[in-house]
């Protein structure tokens, strides 16, 4: 029986990620949650605050672990011996990229199969970055992330200067 | 560890439903290949014709099993104990499709997962619509099909009168 | 302030059609349902059946009413006097082709605007020949349409030889 | 210097092939406009109807010349020598039935090209099937097709049974 | 009768938003036209300007005003007593985030209905990324901009050291 | 027979752009690879660099050369003499955008026509930012790009601190 990773940068994790893990686990032997670590300016949240985040939203799910990396997914993936990637797909406008990252994974390493979930309907709007944007301009998130990630994300907001939230995509200003 | 089913009309099998189903019975313990075989016109083969050149092309993986249903794929899942329905997913036009189906298929029962996987590269032009216009046309399908599906196609529209060869899609002529 | 129709087959309304109707109904002064009557083989219910099922899902709004025509829809729009055609948007498969019928609504009447809600997110997945194609396989469409147009098709596929039955699309078994 | 084919059922043809034929005949030596002729229910036009009009069409542009033809489109480019096979790209809905159509034609044939001009704005929003429901509900195609195509088309519907009529696509009516 | 806001960063405002808007204060009581003010890096005009920009643009429409906010567009029409937020939609690219923002504003407050027009097919390729590249290198933008909006752009890049041209996203150079 | 321009960063050239540069050669009379110069953080390499290594990589086909511009790319093209711009198609994302800078190319210049060729499918998943991306975590990128132009992609990687290795866009990352 397979085990197998989930890999992204969970910055932060949120109720569309916490699902697709919830049914992944219940389908492969193990489920390993793999944050990407390497720093970049976007994110808000460090990898330990983002591991932190999943362990405790995870906590009631006895074969998930969380891990970090800095490397290629599939070389993660050897690393831990998971013959399967799981992502989701939402309907929106993820899945061209993932048929990329899934086709360059085949070439990277052909013993690993790139398994997808199609998100479930009440999480297919929800992205990081949106609810990041919504938390910035003073928005509610319940039912989009669990209550200490909104809490994280408030203190983080509030910690900001006006440089730092700049950075943030907003999904709303479009045109 | 859970079982899948593969559902479609393999009207006839190809090379990117073979993948799948290889690839699909490398990670769940038991594959059964489900033929749709409610007779519509639209159908080159019939029910047992599909079901014998699929046994006929897996012959060589010994945790898929094939069978025909009548019903709604849920339904059939449910039936055979089977917690997984596995997808194809070509970067062409199929995935909105899909993710509706898969919606409807949770919605009709949550306690059934849709797992998807990427067609490979080298098969994802392939349809079955496709590799029927082209033997129909006179072309060659090797590497599309495995040779007795080819076959099996060229005698059926030796046979078909000038009316059945005119309910086949045909690709190239849109516009 | 403006008035609007909503133009469709409604073969049968279905929840998703309500929503859209509702909602349009608190935009627009009066919004007529404008069913398209025009017999086609693969229509499931007649033109009287479809008003009639529309007439009781809809009753509890009061500006909205019912009508049928069978000519162009800015033809009919005109003539009703309506300023606005409204239709919903699915994330799914829909937006293209509402483009092109809005383009070329525009260049056949350029005094009539083609207005689009989005669809409410639990009734993305539905459509008509979806709902049909559940009830033709015995699946319960609870929550997709209301109770008598649940009846209502139970009935008619009952009385239907395999030749009518045949001639819905089915979404499940696109390969 | 190449010589190409446009290959279509141009049934009829509109402006927007006119489009593009006219500035493909601009970039190659020689452009054959070929007809796809197979007989199939759903044509409105005979293949001399169709070419015909094309012949009337094109009667300015030199070094364009019209063909009929039954066999796979990269067949009849070689019986032609034509090294290239010219498809327009509309914005709506054709990309990637257009990319499964070169992939497929590179297979069967590597040493024919596939070049895509993109359909000017003008002509983005014309098919053939919606041009064809505009006259047959009565709708003026002036700006869609040669005014010769609109008497023809009005001729062939008037001389329609209902039959007939119900087997044009009605891109307005999708819900 | 209902009020309506159309949001935007308006940097700067170009003809398909002009007609977008146009279009909307037709069918809407009154139409506010919404410019989200938080300083960006990337953007190319101060909130004032751009301002002053649409009042000069839109000074024939009477029903239309401007307004600046820093807050959800959500919590801006409620503060403004609006009922609907107006948002174009191009066939180019627009359609799955226009959803995103649709639901995710739908969840933020039920109370409010996003409304889609589809723009004109002249306006079609038009965005603000592209006219402002068309500028920078030089190119005319006649026909996308209204002529004080043009010079507005020449007068900004000719002030620019080159670190801040860099940060325009370049259309034509992807690959 | 006219003259083509291929323009892109091509930072780096990749084999999917070799595909489309050697494949465009052979239907037009002279390709030039035209490189846009202007110097933007997010380039890997210089012009000087990305100009040798095309050099180097299309070196066997005689009618290809090589250039660098600063302006519109139509207006190096006039200033070419060149009738044709080339783009490839990757199936992945790139339809939309390719179909707005050929309607905005057009509206610039309307006597230069924009031809696309669909890329191989072989090279349908490589893009440039992928094969940094590759690289930077250290993986293996043959058959992607010639090894030229992995060796150099490896040394600069090597030689950037941390800063400038963030600004590569991750693929493998988005949630």
């Amino acid at each position: 029986m397979p085990t197998a990773i989930y890999p992204g940068t969970f910055d932060p994790v949120h109720n569309g990620h916490i699902d697709i893990a919830t049914r992944a686990a219940g389908i492969f032997e193990h489920l390993t949650m793999a944050i990407y670590a390497r720093p970049m300016k976007s994110l808000l949240f460090s990898v330990e605050e983002r591991k932190a985040m999943i362990e405790e939203a995870m906590a009631g799910v006895p074969n998930i672990s969380v891990a970090t990396y800095n490397q290629l997914t599939v070389d993660f993936a050897r690393q831990l011996g998971a013959q399967v990637i799981v992502r989701g797909l939402r309907v929106i406008s993820d899945f061209e990229l993932e048929f990329q990252m899934a086709l360059t994974n085949k070439k990277l390493d052909p013993g690993i199969e790139v398994v997808c979930l199609m998100t479930s309907q009440e999480y297919a709007f929800i992205s990081a970055s949106t609810v990041k944007e919504i938390v910035m301009l003073g928005g509610c998130v319940d039912g989009m992330v669990p209550p200490q990630v909104a809490e994280a994300m408030e203190a983080k907001f509030r910690g900001l200067d006006s440089e730092g939230q700049s950075s943030v995509r907003l999904v709303s200003l479009r045109d």
